[in-house]
């Protein structure tokens, strides 16, 4: 088993299902990646724990998931030093997500937070492995493969249902 | 000169401005505070030392301001057992106040924050009082005087301004 | 039995699903209680007489939802010498929301109203509980151990997902 | 001087260069009024006095302006049995207007406010004269000549701009 | 059978179920009516013709319902002398509401509409009572009945839920 | 088989049901048609290419759809000198359908896109026909009478649902 | 002089120094236009006439631009068989441009209105340009060449600032 | 001179002052770019150019700035394999920046942007330093002393602002 490079984590069980999706697209790229909960509000002291060492323990890349004021990606980007990949979540008390995207995009100047699309786990697990891409030419290599596979996988559906007709 | 009951805290000098607000009225209710600058983003540490320490330290109200993503307000209503009040400010970087706003009023359950109105630091000095006047009536009675004064004032630029025409 | 400290009202009885959310961290934290349905635009008599009267009758704190074009809380708040926490009901009437949250957000300077989050009665429970802390330093060790809880619950989900995997 | 049929009132004096304009369309239609401050949030029983005289006194149509989180024109209606016609005014604390426009518009079913557009309070004046046109034919038809008053200022500009190039 | 007073008009057979909802009121107050689909859009003759004879048939209100790019309610505004009262649908093309909302709203000078709450057909039929209450004393005495009526059920409701504990 | 004049074209199969509602509309007015699927993320190779030749094939009309920050209609727009006709989708990602509104409507000065409302596939198919009614004089003949059958048939509808009651 | 392909309307003649933007466009592919105010509020026979003849006149392509409850493009789309494009107009009633964009792009099934970017007049030229391409194709071949030249600006001044530092 | 690890691109040079932000972040930490303007609108090929070869030319990390209906990011990361970060752009004819930010955010899945705050391009800088620490241990040194340096700014001006009054 390898050291994770990768740490999903996120502010409640209930983000599992969608912040579940970022851990498979790593599988995808076959990159290592543990995955937790860390509550800024309710843990707030192990999520400090969590940002001061996760460098130190060999992470390079986080991926951090959160709903309503969501305040984990931010706090975390405070304290590490590692790039930190934000995905809103359009948590059961959020205003149709905005609060998600806003309290995780607009962070100030000095501490910036790469925020994906709401619900948009499975991005974040791209976006590591694309930042990953940037050390390891191997990782670019299955970026550009997994690239040509959406575009086979759209030109096979298109072949499918392009017609032309009367 | 007594011990601050109050403590007025915000993520830049650029909020200062604004958060003046809550102390002029502080001072109106003659309620000791203090005043200074606590960032979550830019100093975690003292922000999780400040928000540790407040109710050791004899502070029973804490208000912060913020703008943009805004993490400040609940970041300390996760660390402190006191009363949070926060204020949402329209600072240059926000998008017309929504993020601020919706960052610090979307707390998850567990974690309130007593959120007011948009640059509204002065309503969160008079709720700092009237938080206050629960435990001391003196203060009670001077937030009912100070409604009676809001109604006199009115009705003196009513009595100025009412006409009746043609 | 004994007096109620916290007064919890709604504007309708449609609201006291989401309400009593409220009444619940009240009960956890053993404090007393009332819960009714006042409402401004059906029973502004009433609703003045409850806010005229209240601080009289040993309220402490008030806690007020609506949805909607939701005047109750700033209307309460206008007359009452006590904190009113206001929470934005997610009404069948509401514009996703929107309406409720501004209507009791914004409120003009010198009535302030504590706001919480969209359908945040569990929240506005542990607000008031926070507010009574200031006088009780019993409720404060409450608040304190509730915090533990949260971190404890946290801790324990972390522990049965916390992964790392390939 | 005739007894007023219209009452324009007002939340602060701050409002009074927007709610002049419907007092301004009032004179155009010679329809007599009054024009003043009552605050639903700082001069609650005036309000409350206000809404529950204004029919007795002769009053047949009122006009409330109020920005932020609007309570008077829905207070009001929940008192008066008259028409009330809001306006919603881009006050300095509002939120783009966004909040002015949804704490008058969102009434719950049985108190209807008839809200015309942000800061639409000569709007307001004319709504009014309509809704006296149903029972005084000459303002009926004072409303007639006023839209063929509109017609023939755009057929006017329109001659003076129409052309035709190339 | 009485000449109505009231005419109800809707862009589209799918708005009926809200609107009969303003019918219902009017029948409440025992005022006559008639119920129509006009469109702007589909029928700008017919609706052209109708605006411009309401007033000459009787019809005192006129009640226009429509969703999305809503432009009933404006155009029969701008064509007939008689009070228009608008309600925004949200019909299932519109925007969550919004289109529907400000198409109506936000009116130019010189051409108000009355607009009530999204899908708020009930308090336009309200509205148009209380228009013609200004007319008809018999009909503002039934309002101010209604008006306690809405007080006893409220009071009725509280009745049963209000509850002291601990 | 006549040669397509529009070619309607989408970013996911997912958005197949909307946009038929294009190709049916062409059906009606007998215009030839070709439907396909060109993802300007995931094929932007051959969406460079399907608007590179689109009008060197007899292409007339595109009509292109996507949802989320739907890039499509304005890069086709970008590179082909037809008329585009953008239909925001409101796919399962999207923000209830704001950011497919603001990313095709929003464009530069420029290069345009005609854009019709969210889901808005079948008035795309119609405009394209009065686009095409433009030179061909027997297909604006069809679009007039297109214009009568939907008043015929919102009469038919207003006969039947057409009453006056009490 | 050449007959009018184009007509240019707006509600409004503080919509002008927007308008102008498109006639600026159809000169610089010179095509003949007219220009002029038609109200659909304040001139509904005006604009009924308008509508209902343009195609009658020779007029191929109608560009109508309003603001706030923008009522003009939707109407003349539902009178007129000819392609109608519809400019947003941020005017000084609007709510940020929200209320222009949502009363033009939001139409019901059955009546396009082809609509450009808030203020996008000179697109609005550029669509009309692209549309009468499709019957002539030296218009086409002008819309080529335009599009050639904003590269070839975008090209000089990327020249000009193109820069690799450190 | 180094060969540059970073592309800095824009749609136009109006987003100059804003992208020269980025840049300037890039000299603090001593990371080589590039700064150009490559417009997905007016230079599509150039933009597919671009984002082919900028991995093969050695750049590591993409920032590409925006405004509107802002398609450069997302187009170029559907290109590239590298890490792209997209900055939104408030330019002067978004709609207070929300065009801007959806536009760049809500991409589909498959396709990441690392999207930062409204006219955030100074954190886009600061975001690429961090990713390049991922590989240049000496880089995330630089990055740990810049959050220091950071810390030190606040606590000066805490210092120099903090009081305690009454």
């Amino acid at each position: 088993m390898k050291a994770p490079l990768v740490s999903i984590i996120m502010g409640s069980d209930t983000d599992l299902a969608i912040m579940n999706q970022a851990a498979e697209m790593l599988e995808y790229f076959n990159i290592s990646y543990e995955i937790n909960i860390v509550s800024a509000h309710r843990t707030p002291e192990r999520m400090f724990d969590f940002a001061s060492n996760a460098h130190l323990r060999g992470i390079k890349v986080i991926i951090a998931g959160a709903g309503g004021a969501a305040h984990l990606p931010g706090m975390v980007a405070s304290i590490s030093p590692l790039p930190v990949i934000g995905v809103p979540v359009k948590s059961s008390n959020s205003i149709d997500g905005w609060d998600s995207v806003l309290s995780i995009l607009q962070m100030p100047g000095g501490i910036p937070v790469a925020t994906v699309a709401l619900n948009g786990a499975k991005n974040a697990g791209i976006l590591a492995a694309t930042i990953l891409g940037v050390v390891d030419i191997s990782i670019q290599e299955k970026i550009i493969a997994y690239k040509n596979q959406l575009k086979q996988e759209v030109i096979a559906k298109a072949d499918k249902i392009g017609k032309k007709l009367i």
